[in-house]
């Protein structure tokens, strides 16, 4: 049997890579500034085949064992959409119920989605156990396959940003609701649904932390040696 | 109480988003092209504080309400880092023992970690149900936390790729051996083990398909209508 990490890596294919300059590495930065989670959407729509082209590249992103464990349900249907908009409006009412006081107050304030004005609507589930990778990488760590369909959502959210259209990632929902309103296989798991449109108000500070709800931390607090 | 979402917008701040040009649309495709999981690293160390400011990037992704609950462990230690070794050896033995055939004789020829070669250690954690946030937009679907920490490593890993630096994320590990070796809190949740330093051999396909394991899917046969 062969040694495990003793054979050299497959040859590169021809040509380099591309080299990112510091004008790049500029734009990057301000990508990742301005790559909000919108919440106030434009009712615009978005151009013929952008959104195909937002989840071609949402599939270039990581996954464990190269297993691709994403699958794009892009919802248009009226009676689905009113389903998952009934299942946030249930989910946000028990969210304000348990929270208190003054944070009751200033939770109640807040838009939480924007599913009534964004043009488009993705749900974004992963097949748990896909045939596909052939478990490679997922045996002691199986949650890298819905990690896998996070990184492919964090893509398409970058894509879009550079386009100027916004995203924002919709968690206060039931996912046995979500998933029965579109009749997807009942195994698929939803990993997150997204609004998505060109936004009403761009901007490059979280909406959270301009009202008032939390405060972004230093990142040398959040980092320890070993 | 008020209506919730019927509030306006808070205000952006001044100055509107940049305007993303095609040149740096192109040079983000190029990104996600080139941001491959590397497993061949030379051994050459990163610049000096290069680590603290990828972190500083990763800390720009997005979280559920703002919670912000990465906590990066930068791992120098010898003998922790033999800790994390053996156990990847561990489980990547019994993950060989359980495939079959010529997929066995295949995955013994893969290298799945660069852990002796990488100059950079860094696992990723999550405190799992933390203040910051306070809560918001993960009652019903707790594993945001998880997956807030996921976007950061992303984020991180791409900011890398600009740098023309390589990032593996490693998952054939016990994550219960690699929170003890590595003595976090031990309510800590680890999400990713990374290796990080310059790639031996820069490509823009992944290894995994190189190597036969697997192919990339057209994006077309992930999407359906709803």
């Amino acid at each position: 049997m062969a040694l495990i990490g003793e054979t050299l890596p497959p040859p590169p294919p021809a040509g380099g890579p591309p080299a990112f300059d510091a004008a790049f590495r500029a734009g990057l930065d301000d990508l990742f500034a301005w790559r909000r989670d919108v919440r106030h959407f434009l009712t615009q729509p978005l151009p013929a085949g952008r959104l195909e082209a937002l989840v071609a590249q949402a599939c270039t992103a990581p996954s464990v064992g190269l297993c691709q464990p994403w699958r794009f349900v892009r919802v248009d249907d009226a009676a689905r959409r009113a389903a998952v908009r009934a299942s946030f409006t249930r989910c946000n009412a028990q969210a304000l119920a348990a929270q208190e006081g003054e944070r009751a107050a200033l939770y109640a304030t807040l838009k939480l989605a924007g599913l009534d004005e964004a043009p488009e609507h993705l749900a974004v589930f992963v097949e748990p156990d896909p045939a596909t990778g052939h478990g490679l990488g997922r045996a002691t760590m199986p949650e890298t396959v819905a990690y896998s369909a996070v990184m492919a959502i964090h893509t398409l959210w970058l894509a879009a940003a550079a386009e100027g259209i916004g995203v924002g990632w919709v968690s206060i929902l039931d996912p046995a609701e979500v998933t029965a309103a579109l009749e997807v296989p009942a195994h698929w798991h939803l990993v997150a649904y997204l609004c998505i449109g060109y936004p009403a108000a761009p901007a490059d500070t979280p909406e959270l932390e301009r009202a008032g709800w939390e405060r972004r931390r230093p990142p040398a607090d959040l980092m320890v040696a070993r």
